[in-house]
């Protein structure tokens, strides 16, 4: 008898634990469909990228951007959907950038520059100064001020192309775009010319941010990004002959900050409404195409995961906001502004994910969390199978979620495939036609599984439990 | 001291078995670092593409490929590189197909169509008539002889949006093209039109194989592709009016048979050179395109395995063979022929790998191969996994390689992100510039390390072992 029962109780739970993973199998399954059969992502990014186009801070274009997903955001009967202000840096580029390499023997060869975003503007007729290539800031120091004062400082170190992950490539070259400038001028260059983060021979340049720190305005240097072929020409040219000159010419300019806003919206929780997971993307963005991978994609799949939360019949336990970020490229003011108004009101954010990588096919997460929230998650990767979701590793998150991290909270980054990101990142080809449906309705899909597990599970039930027992 | 002695012996296994996984980790390493710094494959793919373009089977262009392929194989200093004859049929779509809708009133709309590879011709001046839409063979027959004799039949039904894996909505569609003539003309219908194979709506018609199977050639009719938009359109103009017709004129046909060639290099194996484990790709394409992913990609990224076996120091035990393979598309004359020559001169395949899915990111393989090869190949999962390679299941392997089957080999299909591949596929938009090389080369490099580790390790071992003691 006793033998009977136990079997008996042992029966109900497996049926109990196979129920429970039925319905997680299919709950996630009816997400990975209403995403491809119904999503609206990619409708929104069509709007966003071609309607609207390039979301630079405080531009006319990002207060559209602002307007345009309040009010579909608003459409979607979500509990709450608000703005909350944040002053944010203004830099305009200006009319286009020129240039060319000339020659000892005076012969001038057109080439394809932009201005880096914070960068002062040349003088009114252009700059033109002899080169000193570099690799690295190492270089530069050798160099000194003898070999660089009065010249323009070019750093031409490629991104390795061997890694993996071209993240990790960027971070390796990334240093010459930001901080060059204030390395340049430590030793008299007047100017900056950067290899642009593109693992592709083309001739586009890719913008992004640089700082000057506290340099004082006087010894603030124009710098400016060169397309990889023309890094290459500009190289051999040198090469051949050490008088070849650069010539390059632009009147971006900062202006005043101006006001903006992060947009909100938000599904109440129906067991713990004061416990926080948001979803987001930054609104913002580079002035060159029209944003549509960084982070027009991040944007419309975090909004889509609300909506199809709702579309797969989910009602949360816990309060999902999903979060437009203002500024991320230039300041990340809305980023530290959200973090800053949920610790003024005591929020408390359980879990924040961050989709800011591009539109390409999902392969996994990083997740920036303590080891309990991560074995939590690595339980879940068979029912991530079937849509070949395979990255679980600990990691970054992202810019602007960044702020929101406590010991006890789950960080997450979207990873998708990165083979083609930096093709288009910050580039005149970051535009609608470089993204595919289906590869941003997977990467939705992928982000609403991992919310609703992280709501139906609980975050961290060792530390919440703790916490309740206080 | 018994202890000691244990402790040493188990010191010394885990250290050889260390240096071993350390020596397997170090040159898949260099693999990907020589196919990524210093492949090949997409300067092939360059000229494959751009400078010799689509290469239908008995075409000039497939001629000019089988010997630019072999002039490069040649220089790569193999033991070994040839052509294999084999004919192979000769079908031609002649003058640009035209269709239009012609609603009940009259009103005439251009729709874009393609002749399907194999189709007779329309009549001279065209062919018009009432439209039947299907979505199966099942509606066909329902619909029966009254209602289809005399009329076009136009196969609708699309691709499965949420599968995951874009080939299997391919094959819940394919067999309208490919038997949709001969199910249509058991009812007396006058031509085909087919919703063509592509997930996405554009104007873009996809054209493939289709099959008269053995229908005398008077029952033979006319078949074409229409596109996702032009289908959309067909349809709802038919919900509106049952009397819409339409008109399409194609002049393709069937010539004789030709002679052409696969194209093969090979390394000699050095401890066991009657092991054969080939890789290969095939060499035709459609003509609409210029066949980039399908399937230049496989033929460049077999190419490079060799070379990039040779580059990384690799000295192969076995022969290893790269086959570019003529006539996949419409006859699989080549892979046949192929196998048959192999089986007449009792060469002992024990491996063949394919890669006939475009040139996207590598995401693992597929194995047709018994259960001691299939573990052996999980036991390798965490060499792949820091290249993101993760999927490796049981499943098919490829069209050309398929004859090759016996119990004991293995064989392979590379598998790479499907969810752009059905946007091109057939399609004028499978073009180079459709192909990211990064991508490309990941597969290169992938399909090398496989080739690797099974040469290496050897081909399941326990048969080989039972037929050595024979």
């Amino acid at each position: 008898m006793r033998i009977l029962k136990s079997t008996m109780l042992l029966f109900l739970l497996l049926t109990f634990f196979n129920v429970n993973a039925q319905t997680d199998e299919e709950a996630i399954k009816e997400i990975y469909k209403q995403s491809l059969t119904n999503g609206k992502s990619y409708d929104w990014l069509n709007y966003l990228s071609t309607q609207i186009g390039g979301r630079l801070s405080g531009s006319l274009n990002a207060e559209r951007a602002v307007a345009y997903t309040k009010e579909e955001l608003d459409k979607l009967g979500l509990d709450k959907v608000w703005l909350q202000p944040v002053m944010v840096p203004k830099w305009v580029r200006g009319y286009k950038e020129s240039a060319f390499i000339e020659s000892g023997k005076g012969k001038k060869t057109t080439v394809n520059i932009c201005a880096l975003g914070g960068s002062v503007s040349t003088p009114a007729l252009g700059l033109k100064a002899n080169v000193v290539e570099v690799k690295n800031f190492e270089e530069l120091k050798a160099l000194g001020k003898e070999n660089i004062a009065g010249k323009i400082v070019f750093y031409n170190r490629p991104m390795q192309a061997d890694l993996i992950s071209t993240f990790e490539a960027y971070g390796g070259c990334v240093n010459q775009r930001y901080k060059g400038a204030v390395e340049a001028s430590k030793y008299g260059a007047i100017g900056v010319i950067v290899r642009s983060m593109n693992l592709r021979l083309d001739d586009l340049p890719h913008t992004g941010s640089m700082t000057y720190d506290d340099l004082p305005v006087a010894n603030r240097i124009p710098s400016a990004a060169i397309s990889t072929n023309d890094a290459e020409l500009l190289s051999t040219m040198l090469k051949l002959d050490k008088s070849t000159k650069l010539y390059f010419k632009q009147n971006c300019k900062q202006l005043k900050d101006v006001l903006s806003y992060n947009v909100i919206g938000q599904i109440t929780g129906s067991e713990f409404p004061n416990e926080y997971m948001i979803v987001g993307g930054h609104l913002d963005s580079w002035d060159l195409g029209d944003g549509s991978h960084d982070d027009g994609a991040g944007v419309v799949q975090s909004m889509d995961v609300l909506r199809l939360l709702k579309e797969s019949g989910i009602t949360p336990k816990r309060s999902i906001r999903v979060v437009l970020f203002m500024n991320e490229e230039n300041g990340l003011r809305g980023g530290k502004k959200y973090a800053e108004v949920a610790k003024q009101k005591g929020e408390n954010h359980v879990f924040a994910l961050e989709s800011d990588s591009g539109g390409f096919t999902p392969r996994g997460f990083s997740f920036d969390c303590n080891d309990a929230s991560f074995n939590q998650v690595l339980s879940w990767q068979p029912l991530f199978k079937p849509y070949l979701i395979h990255y679980f590793e600990k990691g970054g998150s992202g810019a602007d979620v960044g702020p929101l991290k406590t010991e006890t909270n789950v960080l997450a980054g979207l990873r998708p495939d990165s083979q083609r990101y930096f093709d288009h990142h910050h580039a005149s080809s970051d535009t609608f036609d470089a993204v595919n449906k289906r590869e941003l309705e997977l990467g939705a899909a992928t982000m609403t599984a991992l919310v609703y597990l992280f709501d139906k599970y609980g975050i961290n039930p060792i530390t919440n439990e703790k916490q309740i027992k206080k």
